[in-house]
């Protein structure tokens, strides 16, 4: 395929080291103020992230950074007990901080969360790539992505600038400086991620019809381990579904077999071992594993990144595997049949 | 099937209406002094629930309950940030209750966010089958459900008994003593429920072989759309897997096609119209949708019952439903290869 004839959808997932970079750029000083203001008002206890779909999965990224660097439990929220049960997002006066997340800031349910919560008196943040939209106006403080129009259904550009501004937020709240520098670089990873996920995803060709997709990530990646399947599905159709290693194991490991890819998200890091354990246990059920790591073994490269961090290279093999099996495949990649850009739901 | 030859499955399905009764009086005296107790410190800010498997869908419905009847939200652990990443499950002093549900008691991630809530003085509950476990160590206050030993791998008797103890919890902390009353018929509907189950499943033999199933539910029930997948997936080896409806049509309905069996979960209640919405969705691309509610037309019928009960009673069909299909199907009913009764993760 010519460069002329490029998928919005390829497009995106190559604009995204710039979009990185400008979602870093635009929201920089809000980030600094509205950190600032939160750190005045004392301890958070507790943290509520509302998002769905692609938003969700950064959301759930966000739980584990808020988890892991700063102690506080994250609820990812049920929009449905506001909107259907008409119960607050939280109690009034809570030690909380409320965070929505939805690149188009549209969806009633999400926006319901935020104005439940900010009615609360809980602080409240939209993180989201439309400073016009209901979300941004619920909201307090407003993390702007500014990446421009994502024209394919599938988000990529967004999710991954998501990703960024929510590691940037967190390390302004913490007063992380060395995680604040080390951010600087992550476009520049980003690159390379894309340039080494085009290289090596034509290898997996033979695999493209594979009837049942399994991703096993865990810790920041259990992100990466939800994402991937969502653009599997939303692109090519395939029953594809992320795992992490224990909640694969309680259970759903008895519908794996030999019918079944399974793509191993293990960038070095604490959780890697219990990754490594859970290909394993795939492998014995008979499964194919396609091995994402930083080494010379994987099947599909990642760039060497710290662990915190690599849920933003991480789902970069994902979103190219999603792209080329979807073009194989025959796939109408930037418009799915029965999917909208903008989902709303209540 | 005689009598004599049932499967250890069929017997704990069947016996539940005892169990939940066992359970419940068991517990009445706890349950009472852990409210009151809790009441007495003070209005709680958050709830945070640990669990793995069949018991993080207790967790789902707990989410849901304490959402809906006392505003409080509900953040479900994510283990590994106190096992794998060393943060603490809450921040010291927290306003906080920490819940765990494990009918073994036994997981050592599990156990490990209730030490760590502990640790920070928040007061802590374990829901379990095993009065002696580790985790009824680590607990303040153990709800021990008292059901027997479950010696069916696939969990069934030990998941309805932890959510009625959930429900009976939830009633005292919310001193709302029309639900603890109406809780004491819970044990009489799941015996209809059980009844109409075992009478309503045969009629479905011809779907036994569904490629792919997809559980739909919302609210209250969104605990069973994730509940009857997991018994589909351990009994049957099918690949089966639960949504809400926006969850759905954020994406993963794409992989929805003509191979599709979707069960419907739609007791009447605030979430209903948009669960049928959602079947119309799935009818589009081609699913076969089977009816889950009290209704005349119903493929498989529950006794009427009060949504925020109605989990109870929902769940049902689809455990014998996997019992069934794994039968036909000639599956190891009590011990599915690949899995054990008490898995162990960290």
């Amino acid at each position: 395929m010519s460069a002329g004839e490029r998928s919005h959808l390829e497009r995106e997932i190559r604009e995204q080291p710039a979009a990185l970079r400008t979602a870093l750029e635009r929201t920089a000083t809000s980030i600094d103020r509205f950190a600032r203001e939160l750190r005045a008002r004392g301890p958070l206890e507790q943290v509520v992230v509302a998002a769905r779909g692609t938003s969700d999965n950064a959301a759930r990224y966000a739980q584990y950074l808020i988890g892991a660097r700063l102690g506080i439990p994250v609820a990812l929220a049920a929009p449905s007990l506001t909107t259907m049960y008409d119960a607050p997002a939280v109690p009034r006066g809570a030690r909380a901080l409320a965070i929505a997340i939805s690149q188009s800031g549209q969806s009633p349910d999400v926006v319901g969360v935020l104005e439940s919560a900010r009615g609360a008196g809980v602080p409240t943040l939209a993180i989201t790539n439309d400073a016009a939209s209901p979300l941004a106006a619920a909201a307090d403080a407003v993390l702007d992505l500014g990446v421009g129009l994502e024209r394919s259904v599938a988000a990529t550009k967004t999710y991954t600038a998501s990703l960024a501004v929510v590691a940037a937020f967190v390390a302004r709240l913490g007063e992380d400086a060395a995680a604040s520098a080390a951010l600087d670089e992550a476009p520049e990873l980003v690159e390379r991620a894309v340039a080494l996920a085009f290289d090596g995803v034509p290898a997996l060709d033979a695999h493209h019809v594979a009837p049942h997709v399994v991703v096993v990530g865990r810790g920041f990646n259990y992100a990466t381990a939800l994402e991937i399947p969502l653009k599997l599905r939303e692109l090519t159709g395939t029953v594809a579904e992320g795992f992490s290693p224990p909640d694969l194991l309680h259970g759903p490991i008895a519908a794996v077999s030999s019918g079944t890819r399974a793509l191993v998200v293990a960038p070095p890091g604490r959780v890697r071992a219990s990754v490594l354990e859970a290909a394993g246990a795939l492998r014995d059920r008979g499964a194919t594993c396609i091995l994402v790591d930083d080494s010379a073994d994987a099947d599909l490269r990642l760039p060497v990144v710290a662990e915190w961090l690599s849920p933003l290279v991480a789902v970069i093999p994902g979103q190219v595997l999603a792209l080329r099996w979807a073009q194989i495949g025959g796939h109408i990649v930037d418009a799915p049949p029965g999917l909208t850009k903008v989902t709303e739901t209540y």
